[in-house]
């Protein structure tokens, strides 16, 4: 089924440009952006001895330089210039002193290392050909997050592992073959010339040996890493609001609000304090917040009437956006949705977040507003990893590659997924962080991958000046979201301006779920959110609150 | 079906008398052992101004006495003696301040408050005519664990809410009826002559004014606290073992077990670190023990050969006891499951734990058990909140309980399951801390009450000279334990020294699962156990790495 929305962050193609704008302000001396996505110890970055050179550096030395859009990194242009050897100086040693996987002979199989396990990673990881390369994956997580369905484990609707696909069952010769793995480390650098990637392992209760630092070399580099969310500098939010973006946030988030609920009813609340931590403050109208929004009216509707009879009267959801909800939507769904979260109870609020405190947020307009609990969903950008590599970037800061996904002025690198965007010399936008965009870019790029590899291209440097197909071309099959109480919204047009289908209603939801679910990765999971779906319709969501 | 083992501590009977042995070792100032099963914020006991006096106190004072077994609490038999003059004057002020649930009004129906959440307690809620009673439950975890399967949960054969009822399933009249409750607290401290019991909201977020306290008069008091497991006083266990007897515990194993695989895979772990890792070591023979290993067996010689191929080689199971393992089982059983072990390469190892470090297991002997996770499973004894209680003890430190489960010396109070045993004076056993017991207290206990509740004795002070019925007979049904690969141990003798039917093997194995599946509480449950086994049947256990 090919209509799937399937998207991510959130706010869709506004989302690209408003977090270019932001990325100006936020750049520099950044504080830590709430929890990475793909950096688990992003703290550690800025004591790495891996990374070769800094952006302060640069801009000091004068190499940072600007073509089109093009930030140029000093490595890549001096790569054996005076400019780097402060840093090799007190950097080589360690890095050369590091166990790891050295450069593949002659003989053996070119290496592909992948980071990443989102989207972009695991469907490239899904499809490559692995008679023609090893395949090493790094991620700190170990299996691909289903996100467009997250939202519905926050409230019990599906259980946290029918969204989850361990990335040894997407690619099985990571776990069987003998040279191929998956790493569970960040990588905090990499080293275009010598081709090769530094990490660092998962922590493990932080014994003295930690962080366990190891390199790999690569014959290709596939760089899909993802984003993390954005916050805009706003005070509090990384302290007081939960994400959702992966499956231990919607852990969090439900054990949060059976918590609220539970605490709730102990004799001795006051009214206002009832109203207060039952109160359910979603920042964010894009579709993931609008989702979200949904799921948990519908789980006051039906589990806390029954479930939590004492308080039932006391819960509210307010969703909070500083603009339209659902902008890249057509306008007639989009006041659908409006009417229908009128009907069911979701108030919706225009503002904009000054400033968050650990009960209540203050708007830019002066107003408070006290919440029980809090969902920041306001789209994704670059991330930490990303910022400090020095390779050409895109608009809004991501990772600039052309039409084939190749980062140009260096070879074998190819960056895929939200983490990277289109060069402004491509002449085209950058593309949205939907895991739609994500999934289509990973399946390009196995097959080109796939290509030049049965034309022994596959190794270090032996690729250039062969015809890679043709150029990746992004065709948008349209947005669905669901809005809860058995309704969707389904918009098949190819873009924001463009005419075409649209429908909303349970005919839409009908669609949502079909399409869901023939997309769910495994039949493994397939069955499992089948059955969740049957059982909560049957039974009504669990709330044992576990942890 | 009736055959279910249904165990849960571990060691069975040996536990009873070997916890009351050490008992006196680690009675008086005892450091915080382990999680505590009834007390999230058991450290606040020290400071608690619930306590209405202190062991140290009441000894000092002169009035805690040992009567055949019976150790008397100097409140109960001076109620409003000089002794209690210092404690009340600084105590009841904010005692009565408390917020809380005030005593019954004439007309108004009885209140029982149970407090725990396990086995005698859910049993006891499932049953009690709500018609009779208003119902009130106080226990720091919303749901019942079952416990029998709670091992499979660690590797993936089964899911974690797969084992987790919530208690407002179980008993509904808990969410829906105006005056019944279930409070998200621990059970503090208690005045059984005002019929009160003083409780503490579990934290949320630790803001100002918590810990949240509170106070609800009884009718009745149902007792069902359970215990603490057992780590006499041995150095390191608290800080670096895992215990198994709440989801969250099977959660962090399952974590932890996942990422010393994931780990052990990443280049530079030296030979010595991956044998290290992947040395999982369980302390305890008793059927979790066992059932645990087994399940590990499984995990490894299935799914961890397929999925973890580069380090399978690797990985062991050693089992610590220090007599002999399952010793409450028949003997040609033990024999059975030691033979199973040896050929599954489960090694099975004699000793007594010295000392646990961060890496290592130091033992009496000298001999040093490097280890990457280690499962501590040695039984339990009585909790710190018991222990706090100045109430009649059994042998091995329980609340000291009559053949109707009375407290004696109190009125209205009852205690049932691992928290309570018979009083010596009963001429009866204290009975092992097993699932089974306690469920049969749970449905005699709750029997009683709607006997009493018809005759109007449910409310304060009203049941004397009542006809309670017959006591409470204990009958034991047999033990269960499961080896792994398709093996169980199914002993049907009555008490150790009986003689009677006992089978191991693959028709014990299946008997096994259909006792364990007719007796997991709700129907929901019940099909999602039976889904689970299904698909790890089909598709192999999950192993996606969440949080």
């Amino acid at each position: 089924m090919a209509v799937a929305r399937v998207a991510r962050g959130s706010l869709s193609r506004a989302i690209a440009n408003r977090a270019s704008e932001r990325d100006l302000i936020i750049r520099g001396p950044v504080p830590n952006l709430g929890r990475p996505h793909s950096c688990e110890n992003v703290h550690s970055f800025s004591g790495s001895s891996f990374l070769h050179s800094e952006p302060e550096n640069a801009s000091k030395l004068g190499h940072m330089n600007q073509e089109r859009g093009i930030v140029m990194s000093p490595r890549v242009r001096f790569p054996s210039g005076a400019a780097m050897a402060a840093l090799e100086e007190s950097d080589a040693e360690e890095m050369h002193e590091s166990p790891g996987l050295e450069e593949t002979k002659p003989g053996e199989k070119p290496r592909v290392v992948v980071l990443g396990t989102g989207w972009a990673a695991c469907r490239f990881l899904k499809g490559i050909d692995t008679r023609l390369y090893d395949v090493v994956c790094i991620s700190p997580r170990n299996h691909m997050v289903f996100t467009p369905l997250l939202a519905s484990t926050c409230v019990g609707t599906l259980e946290f592992r029918s969204v989850a696909e361990p990335v040894g069952r997407i690619q099985p010769a990571l776990s069987t073959d003998p040279k191929s793995y998956f790493f569970l480390a960040s990588c905090t650098g990499l080293d275009t010339d010598k081709h090769e990637v530094y990490c660092e392992a998962v922590a493990n209760g932080g014994t003295a040996q930690e962080p366990h630092r190891f390199k790999v070399a690569y014959d290709k580099l596939v760089i899909a890493a993802g984003a993390e969310p954005l916050t805009f500098g706003i005070k509090g939010v990384k302290e007081h609001a939960y994400f959702l973006r992966e499956v231990n946030h919607a852990q969090e988030i439900r054990k949060k609000l059976l918590l609220n609920l539970m605490l709730s009813e102990n004799p001795g609340i006051s009214e206002e304090e009832k109203n207060r931590l039952l109160h359910c403050v979603v920042i964010g109208g894009g579709p993931t917040g609008v989702e979200f929004s949904g799921e948990l009216s519908d789980f006051i509707l039906k589990d806390v009437r029954e479930r939590f009879a004492h308080v039932k009267d006391y819960i509210r959801v307010t969703l909070i956006e500083a603009n339209e909800i659902l902008s890249s939507f057509d306008v007639g769904l989009r006041q659908y949705a409006i009417n229908h979260f009128n009907k069911c109870g979701v108030r919706l609020m225009r503002g904009v977040v000054k400033e968050v405190g650990p009960k209540k947020i203050l708007l830019n307009d002066g107003t408070e507003v006290p919440y029980g609990l809090l969902v920041w969903s306001t789209g994704v950008g670059p991330s930490q990893f990303v910022k400090s590599l020095n390779l050409p970037k895109s608009s809004g800061g991501r990772i600039g590659v052309d039409e084939w996904l190749r980062v140009p002025s260096v070879e074998d690198v190819f960056a895929l997924g939200d983490c990277a965007g289109f060069l402004e010399r491509t002449g085209r936008p950058v593309l949205p962080a939907l895991a739609q965009v994500a999934e289509r870019e990973g399946k390009f790029l196995m097959e080109l991958f796939n290509r030049i590899g049965k034309q022994n291209g596959g190794k270090a440097f032996s690729a250039g000046g062969m015809n890679l197909g043709d150029p990746f071309v992004y065709r948008h099959l349209g947005s669905m979201a669901s809005v809860g109480n058995y309704k969707a919204l389904v918009d098949l047009r190819q873009s924001k301006d463009a005419s075409g289908i649209s429908h909303a209603g349970f005919v839409s939801w009908l669609i949502w779920r079909s399409a869901y679910l023939t997309r769910v990765v495994s039949w493994r999971n397939r069955f499992y959110v089948a059955v969740n779906w049957a059982t909560t319709l049957v039974f009504g969501r669990d709330n044992s609150r576990i942890g």
